[in-house]
């Protein structure tokens, strides 16, 4: 057939078969069909959908469209855990080591950020000499000795999805469900594990606004994980204010180490007991989550898991000691306060503008080619709820340069605090779990 | 605001300003914005549509994106004409002439025809000699001698509809009424006239399949055509069976030619008369349609419009004998009688597979490269309404070349028709004029 009467059916909502779209996104991937006639079809997709069975076969297509990752030799049980992405996410760090605790190896690939704070590689790379397992035979090793599984990004795996992302990215066509959720589950499929459990952000500060439009996305990717046959749960967590205190790449590693021996912000504690909860859950352990939270709650009071991330970071070149003492990684040059402005209670602190605010004063990429500098971010003192005074300090902001972006960063923070006379309520980080 | 942005607004249906429409428009002019970016955007505008303004700044960027056809010189009222096409459909050679008896000039453009038969131009060129006038200049010396004015379309006309509709062709973005109205009337608008009317087919072998659809497209071009200021009508005209008896190109100059004797068939005739009526009440010489098509009918009668399609084609380099001797046409080295299989009338008589019958004899193009055989085609001897006994003739073949795709054009021929018991109305050709 075609590739304009399947563009064609797709626009009139006729279903298509496996045997059409497989080929049609086959013809593109090899260059066949042309990148317009792909975009035609994306932007029928985003607005007429796909059904479950085209959605299967789309996930199917793209991760079949590459290497997959056998992690042959590994022996754990493995959890692949995946955020959607915001201000302060350093779950990974924290986690990997957690549930390292339990005999539970995680394994995922995990790329360069674009946006507000760097991406997990990025995070780690504020460690000196550290480097990604190259090769999957790399992590397989890191695995087995330290429970812990992070790659980089390899062109290899779901050449498909790259290709159709980088299109939907300049034709408006991102912030489609179906295509946001196949493309994650392909990536997923991709890789060997026996549970997935993914971290889908809500609020200011995430793609998704508000809990209704998660719960769809992170249905459709449940469906596609268990047409699949894999275990599949989804937290909904809040991101109307950052996760955590620290925002920045070093900042967020020092506040995972801390957060692994009991002394980290709690919301944060509490999303990343939930997960290993969670997955103690798919890995039979234990009958509830709240059992399984139980479990990984004193865990953090031990402080066990900090051995396994430094193990990690030692297998991956880099110097240990920054585990052992993470204050190493308080380099910036200079810290300023940022004060409360008037008395009350913290009823906003958004999300968005804080990441920003990190973005400016070097935490962050605005284009690919952006250099991130590892030391500089902020640490919020108050977060939504907390009662202050005029003049208390709100957030402490590491930094390396004093110039207009400078100013400019100090000016979004403030202003991303809003005030309230009446008591305002803590918000929950877990919204939901399905 | 960049192209992606447009296509979010588009995609969202928010309204665009004509600043942003017009500003992403001609950055696809230009080449700045992408193919796969516009693809995107057209099936945006294809699901979502487009506002009365959105269309009104979308025709007027497509018409400004070129040359103005301004006929500079051309004292006579001038009507452009305008078919959807459809087979057997030698209006505008008929109709020309006809025209120029009552002072009226006509101005079009007209292309090769791709499908069935050839276009206007390849119909002429059944006369030997004949070439369309190549420049304006030209055109405006045969309108003002002739009343005749058709040139052949330019490159350096509407070129943004041409980029538009070569990527519409190929990701099924073509079927748009906003798109078809405002590519149709750009071209319309690009060109000088006074009247323009528009007749747009309707039934098996047009585009548009049933009336109500048609009514609205014409809703659409009308509404464009009249906030631009410009007089027109719409005629929506029957395609459920061929126009006439002729289909093939020399055979359609010849039907054309007797029908302006006053010689042709019914339908056609009837055709071309309300249009010269609607044309003489745009002028104001006659304040009703009625009363345009009875002078339209006594000059028919007189033959005075042939003279005028002579002269054309004498003026283009045509050789005009054919145009007084039209049996000068009728040269196909065979003819062949197709027969009815059964007694009873004619009930249907597939437009679509008639004008694909001719097609195989070599009347029209399946591909741009294709030539065409001016003298082959069919004439129906038979048509909707008819009472036939079994073995009276249907139609004629008029062919050049015995062999395989001979037998497939008789066999589709003859499954053309359809047959009833009981008596069947003959269908009216003029189904709506708005």
């Amino acid at each position: 057939m075609r590739a304009v009467d399947i563009i064609a059916k797709k626009r009139d909502n006729i279903l298509l078969s496996d045997e059409e779209l497989k080929g049609f996104l086959e013809s593109y991937l090899s260059g066949e069909t042309t990148d317009y006639q792909m975009s035609a079809f994306l932007m029928a997709v985003y607005l007429n959908g796909l059904s479950e069975h085209e959605l299967k076969t789309l996930t199917q297509t793209m991760r079949d469209s590459g290497e997959l990752i056998k992690l042959n030799g590994v022996e754990r049980f493995l959890i692949d855990k995946h955020s959607t992405g915001g201000v302060g996410d350093k779950t990974s760090i924290a986690l990997a080591p957690l549930l390292s605790v339990f005999g539970i190896g995680t394994a995922k690939m995990s790329g360069k950020g674009l946006g507000h704070t760097g991406g997990t590689l990025d995070k780690f790379e504020a460690i000196p000499g550290f480097k990604f397992p190259a090769t999957e035979e790399d992590m397989v090793k890191t695995i087995e000795h330290t429970g812990i599984g992070i790659m980089g990004q390899t062109e290899n795996v779901v050449p498909l999805d790259k290709k159709l992302y980088a299109l939907r990215d300049v034709t408006a066509t991102v912030s489609s469900y179906p295509l946001i959720a196949s493309s994650i589950m392909s990536k997923k499929l991709a890789v060997r594990s026996d549970g997935i459990i993914l971290d889908v952000k809500v609020g200011d500060g995430a793609f998704m606004k508000n809990l209704a439009d998660a719960q769809k996305l992170a249905n459709i990717m449940r469906g596609i994980g268990e047409m699949f046959g894999r275990k599949v749960h989804i937290v909904l967590s809040g991101m109307e204010q950052p996760l955590g205190d620290g925002i920045g790449n070093g900042l967020e590693v020092y506040e995972a180490i801390e957060s692994l021996k009991g002394n980290g912000p709690k919301d944060f504690e509490k999303l990343i007991t939930t997960i290993t909860g969670i997955a103690l859950v798919q890995k039979g352990d234990v009958s509830s989550i709240e059992e399984g939270v139980k479990l990984a709650e004193e865990k953090l009071h031990t402080g066990e898991a900090v051995k396994a991330l430094r193990d990690f970071v030692e297998d991956c070149g880099g110097d240990p000691s920054y585990i052992e003492n993470p204050e190493k990684f308080l380099t910036a040059t200079y810290t300023l306060d940022v004060k409360a402005e008037q008395d009350g209670y913290i009823a906003s602190l958004m999300a968005e503008k804080v990441g920003n605010s990190a973005m400016l004063l070097g935490a962050g990429r605005e284009t690919k080619e952006d250099e991130i500098d590892h030391a500089v971010g902020i640490v919020l003192k108050k977060k939504v709820g907390d009662k202050v005074s005029k003049g208390d300090t709100l957030a402490i902001m590491h930094y390396n340069q004093k110039n207009q972006k400078l100013e400019d960063a100090i000016a979004l923070l403030s202003g991303a605090y809003g005030y309230s006379d009446s008591l305002v309520k803590t918000p929950e980080v877990i919204l939901d779990i399905q």
